[in-house]
Order: C-alpha cells, then structure tokens, then sequence
C-alpha cells in the first residue's frame, strides 16, 4: 500500500500537496509489544496502519491502563500527531499488538496542507469523529455494562481478531485491555470456566461455548 | 453576540459563506429543563450558547444519565448537529441547565460551507477536539478516581459555576451528573456531612469546608 491508499480524498489534493505529503512520510514495520507514541512527550506523526495491528491505551499515574481502541489494516491513527491539534489535551500511548508494518508521515506537512484543504481537513474531521465514537461507546460499555458482559465482549472480540477460538493471552494483558486489575480478571474467568464458557490453561484461554458468551454479552 | 462572534476565522469566509451561515441562523431563548436535542432522533442544528448554560449528556437503556461535559457563554455545541458528520455514532442529549439564550444554526448550510472552506472544517476540528479531551477527561475520572474524589470535585465545579457555596440541587440531580444512582449520593453526601464538609438541608447542598473537598478532589 502507498500512502495515497489510505487518503479517500487523495485526487481532490493538488499535486504539490500530494507531493509534500508523500515527502514527509517513511516506511517501518515495528515488532510485537513496540511502543510507537507515549502520551504528549513526542509529536510522531500520523500512523497509516499497511499490515498488523495497534492498541491505543491510557494509563493512570498508578500503572494501570486500559485499551481506547485498536487500529487495524488500513486505519489512521490520529492521535500520534496530536501536537497538531491544538485542542487535545489527553495522552495517548499507542503499542503494536503484533508485527505491524506501517508508514509515519511527519506532521508538519500535514498540518500544512491540511490548514489549506478544505478535502483534507474534512477527512481528518472524519477519522476523529470515528475515534470519538469507540471512545464513546467504551464510555457506555464502562458506565452501564457488567464486568462479565464487557469480559464476555472482549474474548469474542479478540477471538474474531486472531481468528481462532485459543486466545494466547495472560490474566494480567486482558487486565490492562479493560482497564482491571488481574486479580477481578482471574476471578471471572474462572466463574466462566465453571459455567463452561471457557477453559483455562496457562497463558491461554479458549472458548468453549461461544454462543453463550454472547448471549452474556448481549450481542 | 451575533453569529460572527462565535467564528474566530468568520474574516477567512466569503462574503457569501458568511451570508449562507448567518441565513440559517435563529436566535432563541429556552427554560431551564427544556431539551434541545434528543440523540439521532433529530439533526437540530450547531447551538451557539449565548448565554446561559447547556449539558450534554448520555442515556442508558435503563434511564441512567451522565453528563459528558458542560456549555458556558460563548460555547459551540457540534454534536446537536452530528447529522452532519458521518462517523459519530453516538447518541448525545442536550438539555438547559437554566434559562439560555443561544443561536441556532441550521446543519445543511453550516455543512456546505464547511465542505468547501479550509479554514471553518480546522475550526470544527478544533471544537471537536476540544470536546473530545472532555469526554477523555471524563473518561479517566471514572477509571481512576473513587467516587468520593469525583463527587468532591463535581460540588467544587457547581459551586464555582453558580457564584455560591449553597448549591440548590437534589441528590437525584446529582447522581444524573455523574451517573450514579442517588442511593450511592445519598450515601456519601452523608459522609462528607459527618466529616463536616457540606451540610445538607431539603434540596441544597451547602459547602462548609471548601479546602477539605479541593484536598480530596486533588486539584
């Protein structure tokens, strides 16, 4: 994928914007568990998401953390370049969940361009509104959900995301994804695997009856 | 206030763009409890509160509400309007929290203009962000802090809004603030009584120790 690829409003740019957007961006595939933006300390630029996949977290002053959202194949992560923002003032952390190639364009020459496209500046709007609304619907999830229904979301999803019903995932990792200690997490799922729903082993955890994980989850 | 006023790029506009957001313009005055816009039911329109005082909140399907953030004089509320944006798939309520004076605008040509101007979408980039760094905000009070600490800050924050430390408001108003039920309100309300920091009488909350709740708040 090229970096006209990701920008649906590509051809509505001049050639001198597309040439400054191209010039300011750089190819790398990073490794499992990298770290590629902490909160507010670097302005890294706009990441175009080619093959792989990205969590970004917030973190407490205690250590602890919880998943905002993931970037998968083909997603922008905005919040990486938010010193381009004036407005935004949250930290975002944002880790590779696995092998994850990607391309970093500058944000200076985006921001460039952007404050003098109409089409770019549109998209842009586009992408955070599309943030803004996994965050919302997080939000919600925290505020009116149960722990075993968001728990019961959250295999499922994983499940879906690495296509396979044996997730290779630790207590302490599905913690920091929700935003709970491990202890809660160990705790439930071993209520689970009482109901059947789940079976335990060490560093894994596989479905046994998905279909009752969603009707807990009520999806 | 006219509608220019609430535009700091309204000089980057067209004579033309000025005169299509200012047509689409109605100006209106709203109780106190009056609800303006009701999630995706309706696409009311930008709301340019000149004075007075909106919120915006979130619903549950069980009838709990949170507020997500307040809108003082000369703020913008984007999401009255999220018709206009094709990735918000939240459902937002805004309700007067007393008598408010505001500038109605009409989304269609709020959103022609805005198609075509680089410099209106940055400034709606700017309002959503600056929106989004609320909810975030929000977001990490509920993950982090215990209910005390958020509960001694949401008096400090009315308090400082409405000029007084006699705050006339119940505990199920309180609790629809901050997405509690009003049992768990009641319940810490009686505590910080004890502790002898508010004292409370029939429908108002009177601070007595402000240094104690900013010393729990942490702020």
């Amino acid at each position: 994928m090229e970096v006209k690829d990701f920008f649906p409003v590509w051809n509505d740019l001049s050639p001198a914007e597309q040439q400054l957007l191209e010039g300011g961006a750089v190819r790398r595939t990073v490794e499992k568990g990298a770290v590629l933006h902490s909160g507010s300390l670097d302005c890294t630029g706009l990441l175009l998401v080619e093959r792989g996949q990205l969590r970004a977290c917030i973190l407490s002053d205690e250590g602890r953390e919880i998943t905002l959202y993931r970037l998968l194949d083909r997603d922008i992560c905005l919040f990486s370049a938010s010193c381009m923002l004036r407005s935004i003032q949250f930290e975002v952390t944002i880790q590779a969940q696995r092998e994850t190639t990607l391309w970093v364009l500058a944000p200076e020459p985006y921001q460039c361009v952007m404050e003098h496209s109409a089409p770019l500046a549109n998209f842009t709007n586009e992408v955070m509104a599309g943030r803004f609304s996994d965050v919302m619907w997080l939000l919600e999830q925290i505020l009116w959900k149960r722990f075993d229904q968001r728990l019961a979301a959250f295999l499922l999803e994983e499940s879906a995301l690495e296509g396979t019903s044996v997730l290779k995932i630790t207590h302490e990792a599905i913690g920091s994804h929700m935003g709970n200690p491990r202890e809660v997490v160990t705790r439930m799922l071993r209520y689970f695997q009482c109901e059947g729903l789940v079976r335990l082993s060490r560093g894994t955890v596989e479905i046994q009856n998905a279909d009752g994980l969603k009707q807990l989850a009520r999806i």
